[in-house]
């Protein structure tokens, strides 16, 4: 029987008990939260067993240590626990950037085992309240081991291939110069151009015209910086170095229109057209900009074109629809994203207001 | 009786042609396109009164010429008509870069009159097929005039209405400042962001992991080069003084980054949010967003062309089709994109009336 500790029981870790503990009832989950208290522990109850007293508890009652806080508090447990770890137990951590973990554990002499991880999935509100068992369904899982021991990384896989996710083996490194690159550039890019082309005249606001396909390109710009600030902190070699090579590119580009070398732009737009038409178009990757609801419906026939019936009358657009699970003859959840926060908020109302189940 | 000459016959030529004739019969329309011949010529006839045999024949049978060819095309027949109009004609034209023409009136010493116009609307496919009346309704139609006759502006004006398009007067000049930044600068960033992010290494194809949220921030990115050659070329010291801007801006978030500088990251990170939550939500910008319908379908030969009918016979252009799902014998669903969120929130109600289920 397998025992879990999970440090953190936000979105992430709420939704890995949830999983763990729906697709085996035998695995025993402990879990460290500060917020957990007296009032909400009913809460945590139906998928924790035991709810531990500090993180350093973790190191009696598991065989894997989830660290699944936020990245500079995640980083702080790791140091403090990684070294303390006896060589039956693994420590995973679930953070956006993963090479500063290995740095870390490569210095403690630790013991145990460490298999980073990343779990290319989110929704737009975090906390326990909104975690989900269904979170990780289909969903990329990054494994960035740091162990030669085949077996055991055998057995972690098993664990997370639980959660209904896909893993994806890319070492730590590399990892964090891809998210630089896919992920990071794209939110900074996002924030220059907004800021760039916010100017107000006396008479003309430019974003008045910038509607549309601008507000598409630039949804990421509304980013939350407190989810920003420490992951440009941590990977901010990786990210100058995207920022360096974007702008070299854009100099060249620049430097073909002064000189009208038009020729040579259309090879760069070319270029981009078909690299674009091969980004896959089924998969969540780093950046999820979309608000996601899970609707539980029963298996009747009709039920997804009354939902969405019901939202175009009150003009809530859904952006994205994907099955996520069915069961024959009783249902299953779908995920619809939509573009907004509010539109979500307003959805979920709406399609509560007509029968159905939010999950 | 207004006598109006439109001189190409694509899809704004069209749409302009049929708007006017539906908002009044009394309208006499005449028209030059190279692509009317003695076989299509029926299409036209419902809406032109006359067909041209050349575009200097515009002189003699028109009140107002709209020019409605291609930029470079539109510059040269505008260099060749403008100086001959007579006191009481109106030249416009609809470029999508306004002060080139500008420069020309101003040099040209013409008894008539100039009105820049940009409507802001449009539809990935071109010509007289995809033309449509209701092309410019509730779209945004910029004029630039260069005229100080204010009862023949309004003259103008009370036309333009009756394509159902509000008016917003801006200069030339500013038109394409503004433009270049709104428009032609996120166009070269997507393509340099893509550009930069299409690393493959042996192992790792960077943009495998580059799904969702990076998609939806380059969906222009596959632009066809041929529509943004002439636009660079015509635009391009305001082009050039754009990327200038958000180079000093990208360049100074490097910086903050190199620092660590994260208060003065954050600023500009909650400046973008606070100005991206003001580009209205409504209205069609100089970019234009895709609009998405999932359908499912059952595993039945032809079903697609039956839903593609059905919209074309409606007037709904579909942008974009692509099968998302598919179970083997049992059905799959498709996306379907559209141009406008009108179009496609009509395209469900059609769909749904033939009997398909929206997902």
């Amino acid at each position: 029987m397998k025992r879990i500790s999970i440090i953190g029981l936000g979105l992430i870790g709420g939704s890995i008990a949830k999983a763990l503990k729906n697709a085996d009832a035998e695995i025993n989950i402990s879990a460290f939260d500060p917020f957990i208290t007296n009032e909400n522990i009913n809460l945590y109850k139906p998928y924790i067993d035991k709810i531990l007293s500090s993180e350093k508890e973790s190191l009696e009652n598991s065989d894997i240590i989830f660290i699944c806080t936020p990245l500079e508090t995640a980083l702080k447990q790791f140091s403090e626990l990684a070294p303390l770890l006896n060589e039956n137990q693994i420590i995973t951590d679930v953070a956006g950037v993963k090479f500063p973990f290995e740095e870390i554990w490569k210095s403690c002499n630790s013991k145990g085992k460490y298999i980073g991880g990343h779990p290319m999935t989110g929704k737009e509100k975090g906390g326990f309240e909104n975690s989900d068992p269904l979170l990780f369904e289909n969903a990329i899982y990054i494994l960035t081991e740091e162990t030669n021991d085949i077996s055991l990384l055998k057995e972690f896989e098993d664990l997370i291939h639980l959660l209904g996710t896909n893993i994806l083996h890319i070492p730590a490194k590399q990892h964090d110069v891809i998210a630089a690159s896919v992920s990071h550039l794209p939110q900074l890019i996002s924030v220059a151009l907004v800021n760039t082309a916010s100017l107000k005249t006396d008479k003309y606001n430019f974003l008045d015209l910038a509607a549309g396909g601008f507000r598409d390109m630039t949804r990421i710009a509304s980013s939350d910086f407190s989810i920003w600030e420490s992951v440009i902190a941590q990977n901010r070699d990786e990210i100058l170095a995207a920022i360096e090579k974007f702008q070299i590119e854009l100099d060249s580009m620049k430097t073909n229109i002064e000189k009208l070398n038009l020729n040579q732009l259309k090879d760069r737009f070319e270029s981009s057209r078909k690299t674009r038409d091969e980004i896959p178009k089924n998969t969540k990757g780093f950046l999820s900009p979309l608000f996601d609801v899970f609707v539980y419906v029963k298996d009747e026939p009709g039920v997804i074109s009354k939902i969405s019936t019901a939202l175009f009358k009150r003009n809530i657009n859904i952006k994205d629809i994907e099955l996520l699970k069915i069961r024959e003859g009783s249902g299953g959840t779908f995920r619809l994203s939509f573009e907004s926060k509010d539109d979500s908020e307003e959805a979920k109302l709406i399609i509560q207001e007509i029968g159905f189940e939010i999950r």
